[in-house]
């Protein structure tokens, strides 16, 4: 399983447009091949910066099936013009540590 | 609750280094006041790259009470020589969306 972290800076005043969009596009992108999860972060830092979390079984079910779905383009459609620039994205795999 | 993430940089050749320090360091994060869960998440994109994440009752559980702590100054110990650079730390809280 990997994680998606994007990091997404939004527009001065985009904030509640922007929560009230992940919310809409939520069930989409949880719909999508090989997603088992979306959280949604925001920054005590920068409040016009977001965190969204994505649980995927490969980066491919993000990077390739996802991006090239008719969900993708519902997302965007639904948050993008809350963007102040194009997200950054990176994904992660969680390191198991002894307990 | 807020979730610190932590994004450390480690010198080529430390990673294991690395996450044996995190491995030995993680109780100590872990019976620190106000912590409510340690785990370590490495980069696809950046194999050099961890995204380290905290669970802590408030921002002040980290930045005040933890790093004034002995517990901080064991974490540095731990895995402080296995760093590139000082790690970037932000904090971010959950956004509720409905279901």
């Amino acid at each position: 399983m990997v994680v998606e972290i994007a990091t997404i800076n939004v527009k001065d005043g985009m904030s509640e447009a922007f929560e009230e969009g992940v919310a809409k596009a939520r069930p989409v992108i949880l719909r999508a091949e090989g997603c088992h999860g979306v959280s949604l972060h925001k920054s005590v830092e920068f409040p016009l910066r977001y965190r969204l979390m994505v649980q995927w079984e490969s980066v491919e079910n993000h990077t390739v099936t996802f991006r090239a779905s008719e969900g993708f383009t519902q997302w965007r459609a639904a948050v993008g013009h809350c963007f102040a620039e194009t997200p950054s994205v990176e994904h992660v795999v969680e390191v198991s540590l002894p307990q």
